[in-house]
Parts: C-alpha cells; sequence; structure tokens
C-alpha cells in the first residue's frame, strides 16, 4: 500500500515555516508498513492544489492533505479536494453548531467565516475535531482515499493518529508489524560509533531485517535506531530485543537510555533511586543544566536548583571558588563542592569553560571543565568541543549529566534510600 | 520565472530527517523574485528521481535537484537527471583527479566509488565544489535548466549563494527587488494581534504589495513579516519603512524588535546603554532564563548569574525570601531584591510559578509571577499561561525579560554610564 503526502501552505515554500509535519507523519507511515514515494509541497492555490493532489492520487492508494482547513479566505484546502474529486461542497449544519458550542465554550463568538469550517466534501465523513475548530475529512475516492487534516501539528498528531492511521490499516488488512527502537548515546564520536556497529550493519545486511540507522541528535546525543518487521507484535520485540544486547555487548554503557529516556530521565531516575538531591553550578552553560534538569516531571522531589555563576565573582561569592583561573579543573571541583554547600544537596555537578567567541584565560574556544562531587569525593574531566557557542554549551550540559550518571552507576543504590 | 525545488533523498520521506534545505531555498528563492509553485520529495529510486524531475520540468522553468551526489550507491540523483533528460553520464577525468586530490590535501586516500562524483550529465557544466568533494550541476534543456546540489547543508548553501542563485537571476534578467522585514511582538495574543493589524492589511489589500503575514514562534515571541517588491533597492527599503511604522503607530510598545533581535539581544542593549548589570533568580523556569541570557554574545560585560532555586529551601536561604506562600507576587519580589544582592547586581528580575503537571500552593498549573528589581523599586506581575509545562516555562521566561524590557525603556539612559 502507498500513500503520499500534500503539505499545503505558501509560508512551507517561502520557507518561513519549516515543515516538520511531512517528517512526523513520514515516520508514522513508515512504522505502519505503508510505503511513501512522494511527497509534494504546494501553496494555497485551489488550481495548483488540485492539480498535486490528482499527480499524487494517480501514483498512490492514499493521499493525506495537510493544512488549508483553517477559516481564512486563503484556506482552500477543501474547495481543491473538490475540485480534484469532480464534486461539490455541502455546508454541514449539524457541524457549523458544532463548531459554534466550540467558540461559546471558549467565551468567544464564532466568526461568520468559521462556518466555512463545516463544508464537507460531498460523499466524504468528517473526522471529528478533538484539539482545533476545524474537522478532518475522510474522501473515498473508488478504492483509494484522500484524507485531509489541519496543518497545526497539535491538531494534525492527534488527528492522524486517532482516525488517518487506524483508516489506513484497516484498508491494508493483515500485514507485518513493524517496530522500532532507539539505543540512545552519548561519549563517542559519530564516525567512532559508526565504526563500532559496522560489525553489526554487515551481519544484518543479507536478510535487511532488522535495520540500523544512526541519527544525530545535539543535546539530545546519538541516536542508534533498530527497526524490525515480523508477522507479529512478540515476533517483532523478540528481534528488538536480540538486537539491542547485541549492539549493547558493543557499545557498553555509551548506552545512556533508549526511545524518550532523555539523559535528564535516565539521571533523574538514578537520583531518586539513590534517595539523593543534587545541586548545580555552571558558568557558561548559563542556567541550561539546571533547566534541562527541571524538564524531568517530578524534579522537585530532587533538584535544589542550580547556581549560575557567569560572573567569576559569584564563582568566588557564593560557591567558595579560590581566587585565580576559573577555566580550570580545580575551579571546576571548587564549584561542584560549593553548589552542595550552597544548595543543601547530597550531590553536586559543575561546568565552566570557553564557550566563545572569544578565548578566556588563554585557554581556547571549546575547552570545558566538568565535576562531580559525590560520597565525599570530587572527581573532573577535561574535555575540548567542537562548533559554535550553542553546540559547545549544548555538548557540555549532556556531557556533565552523562559523568553524573556513570558516577551514580558505580555507586550501589543503598537499601535505606 | 518559476523555480521548483526536487529533494533526494528516502531519509526526507521516513522522517528520520526533517528537510531544512527546502525551505532555506525557498527563503532565498522569494528574496530573489522567482516564484515557487511546487516542492517534490522523493527517495532514492532512479525511476522516481527521473518521474519527479519530468513532472516538475513541466510545470517550471528552472529546478534544482537537491541531494543524491554523493558517492555510494544509493546516491543516483547524476543517473536519474541523465534518465530525464535522455543523455548519458560522462566520466570527467580532470574531475576524477581533482576529488583525488581533496581527499589526498585531507591526508586520506579516495575511495574507488568516489570517482562516481566525477559524472557529469552529457551537455552539462560542474559548479566547482568548494566544501565537499562533490561537484554540483548545470544542464540546460532548452530554454530551461536543471541544477543539481549536494544535500549537506553546509555544502548545499554555499553552492547555491555561489553558482545557482547568481545563475537564476542571470535568466531571470532586470527584475523586482524583494526585501522582507520582521517586526517581533511580545504580549499580545495571537488573535488580538490579529484584529490590531487587520487595518493595515486591509489598506494594502488592493495592490498587495507590500504583504503582511504572521507568525508565531514560541519563546521567539509572535512575528510580523512585511514584504516589499520595488524596481529598486533604495525604493523597497522606503516601502519596509513607511509600513514599519504605520505597523509601529497601531502595536506600540509591544514590538520589541526586529528581524534577528531576540528579546534577550534587545535587553542586552538596553542595560549596556544604562551601564547596568543583571542578576536573576529563577524558579518554576529551572535556568532558561539565564539560558537565554547568556546566548546574547559579550553576555559576561553585564550578566552577573542567576539562582535557580528550584527547592523553597534555596528561596528562603539564598534569597530571603520569606517563609510563607512562594507562589505569591511577595516572593517574586523578594527574590528579584535578593538576586541583586546575592548576585551583586544593579537590576533584577525574577520568577516562581506552577509549571505542572499538579497545582502548587492550591494555585493552578500556568499562575506566574514575576518581578523586576530597579533604581531601587521592585514591581511584581502575575500571569496565566496556557500549554503544557515546556510552554508554561518559555512563556515565563519571554514575559519576564519583556517586563524588564518595559522597565529599562522607561527609565533613560544615564550620560555616565
Amino acid at each position: 500500500m502507498r500513500c503520499e503526502v500534500v503539505a499545503v501552505g505558501t509560508e512551507l515554500l517561502l520557507g518561513q515555516v519549516v515543515d516538520t509535519n511531512s517528517a512526523w507523519i513520514g515516520d508514522r507511515l513508515a512504522l505502519a508498513g505503508i510505503d511513501c514515494h512522494f511527497r509534494t509541497t504546494v501553496g494555497d492555490n485551489q488550481a495548483r492544489i488540485a492539480s498535486a493532489l490528482r499527480i499524487a492520487l494517480d501514483r498512490a492508494d492514499a493521499v493525506i492533505v495537510c493544512g488549508g482547513l483553517g477559516p481564512t479566505t486563503d484556506d482552500i484546502s477543501r474547495e481543491a479536494i473538490a475540485e480534484a474529486l469532480g464534486v461539490t461542497l455541502v455546508r454541514d449544519l449539524p457541524m457549523v453548531e458544532r463548531i459554534r458550542e466550540l467558540f461559546q465554550a471558549r467565551r468567544r463568538e464564532m466568526a461568520p467565516s468559521n462556518a466555512r469550517q463545516a463544508d464537507r466534501v460531498d460523499g466524504a465523513t468528517f473526522i471529528p475535531q478533538e484539539r482545533g475548530t476545524a474537522p478532518g475529512l475522510i474522501c473515498p475516492v473508488g478504492d483509494k482515499v484522500v484524507y485531509a487534516v489541519p496543518g497545526v501539528p497539535y491538531e494534525m498528531t492527534e488527528m492522524v493518529e486517532r482516525a488517518v492511521l487506524p483508516d489506513l490499516k484497516r484498508r491494508l488488512g493483515p500485514s507485518a508489524v513493524i517496530l522500532s527502537r532507539m539505543l540512545r548515546t552519548w561519549g563517542m564520536p559519530e564516525s567512532t560509533l559508526g565504526e563500532m556497529v559496522a560489525g553489526r550493519i554487515e551481519a544484518l545486511e543479507e536478510r535487511s531485517n532488522p535495520t540500523i540507522a544512526f541519527l544525530a541528535s545535539g543535546i539530545e546525543g546519538l541516536k542508534v535506531r533498530i527497526t524490525a518487521k515480523a508477522s507479529t507484535e512478540a515476533e517483532a520485540t523478540a528481534m528488538l530485543d536480540s538486537e539491542e544486547a547485541e549492539l549493547r555487548a558493543v557499545l557498553g554503557d555509551v548506552v545512556f537510555g533508549i526511545d524518550d529516556q532523555s539523559m535528564e530521565r535516565v539521571v533523574a531516575g538514578l537520583l531518586v533511586e539513590r534517595g539523593l538531591t543534587l545541586g548545580v553550578a555552571e558558568s557558561l552553560t548559563g542556567g541550561l543544566v539546571g533547566s534541562r534538569l527541571a524538564e524531568a516531571e517530578g524534579a522537585s522531589a530532587w533538584f535544589r536548583g542550580s547556581i549560575v555563576c557567569y560572573d567569576s565573582k559569584v564563582k568566588f561569592g557564593l560557591l567558595d571558588v579560590p581566587e585565580g583561573p576559573v577555566v580550570s579543573a580545580g575551579a571546576a571541583e571548587a564549584m561542584a563542592r560549593g553548589a552542595c554547600k550552597a544548595l543543601g544537596s547530597d550531590a553536586g555537578v559543575s561546568v565552566t569553560g570557553v564557550a566563545g567567541p572569544a578565548r578566556q584565560e588563554d585557554q581556547p574556544v571549546g575547552t570545558v571543565f566538568m565535576a562531580v562531587a559525590l560520597n565525599g569525593k570530587v572527581e573532573s574531566a577535561e574535555a575540548h568541543f567542537p562548533g559554535n557557542r550553542q553546540h559547545i554549551r549544548q555538548f557540555s550540559t549532556i556531557s556533565v549529566l552523562d559523568m553524573l550518571r556513570k558516577r551514580l552507576l558505580a555507586s550501589p543504590a543503598s537499601a535505606d534510600g
């Protein structure tokens, strides 16, 4: 089964908005075992949307039209679909009432233009709206189908998950199950990681199932994705488990988590297991380490806070760092100890260094010192990161959290917390 | 003149990579006054790339094929272009030598597969490579043209700027200049902003030049983009100036900057003008306020640091916040004063509130108190933000910086710094 996406919006063509919707839909289609050979992006022009839709429908069994369902005059996907299918639009009065109610529930008046969102392509059924005011559409075309969904990501993703993918899977019939798992790593350059995994990729090449792919994701680390295809979910899961074990045997502790286990969630789990609280002292990262830690839900149970000591005087004053060079292992160690003391935490991490654009204390841009204070012992490390100011701050953040992760792993969880 | 982009890469269709290249090219084409009506994304399959190219060439005067110029067997854009144009590929021996030299300069051996990058579509000319090993191609097709450029953004952008856009402009001949300017705003919901600007949009509707577009950008605020078309750059700039003045008259001080003037850069400029240093005390934002401020280059001149007091005890201990409710105007005010004192800064800002998922101190999720301490006077404000944990933290960050901006604007720059 083949499905194409037609992404609608002049702002996409002009580059004012990067099209993340189509990437998201492409990922979901692939995981459902549905082939996607082409994607078309088209502006807010009725004849051109209709033309793109006809070309797509000629090549594929299903087309998802994404965007152009809003209330304003440049939202014309409904009209264009009707034109391409050679049918009319019918205003659905119960749907007009439904939209009016949605506005009333938000204590707002429905603008007359919103009634356009209740126009239904003749022969189509609505996908009820749950997040926005625009309903989606399922338009059968012989044994093919056209879906229309809103372009707002928050509305689109919910509607595709709830209605479009289930409808596609029903049409596809019994089929292979495709599952994937992401191994998340940090501490190894992409090329080294590639060489380490090369043996596994070669071993899998012949039957090409499961497959392995790489993805560099900045502050989120480097991801290794395993995708397995089988006739049942249990079989696909077993394949993922087996390949994960093979990869972990090769990669060791650079794998810090899987799927949505971000570095801060992993660190949070280890701290909670050990009943420890954490304090941070950070300089070049400006608050990024604290901000990442606070993203973990329930952080208030273990995250005390962070002293962002951008100015050296703050390091000397609040953190008891001895006066002298602040881009140094000694300063990082004093900062980690100072964080524990000032914030009243069991463990402390620190990071200080040169984000650029200029050298500092005669150290080149990218030089970073990190330290972890745990169980009365402080350890520090020096790193040299490539890239611009933003890269260096991001790499510093994930690196110091990874250093803490490894220290925590080496310090067993105590029974009494 | 019409130009289309054909983006090549199975990873784009699968959603493993978001296609930022096409957005970048779209932006550049628009600014050059070249229309772009369609974009096609296609996987690494020769017949399908050739088919997409034929469809694009039928609709447009020029096509930019982006990606698929690498050395591996799935890089087949060269073969597909030759197939679509009905010509052969010619291996260019001087280009093979050039690529070999590039490898030698990096002290690496050229793999035999890299010789494929020296294959030229018959009748085409090379665009010399400056950043990677793959040259680009300019393939004339009657009075139309097909360009091929690498998919690596770092290589693509340089080659498009240096060779593709100049060639397109030469073909376009003397043409209109298109310029745009972004007004960046904060403090007004998108619908209210839309209503305020509606009068200007109506006034411009008839001649549709300049035009006005909206863009919601999370922590970056809401953007209003003016685009003007004229026969000279001076004329286009004058149109932008005039429309900017009209919009500013309507919008007032919700406009905090233009183009790349982020909120933190604007605040940085005002602090430097007034010779003031800044300290932050932040709770639910976890370090995001400090992290944004530290993104401004030269921040060390005025940014002292931030006390991330996630735990209430840190508020009471380090910031002298009186024990009691911490989601309150009083706590925010004490935090702003405490930031100045603890960090030794002239001005202080603070933010405390409920990011969720649960209520806190019986206050609903999204309740936020902010304060600014400046010239011995502390002012606070209460806000209620919608959305999830991440939205609330982002909106809190830009809001407290906007509050500081308005206080600074009301406090004149002193002559003695």
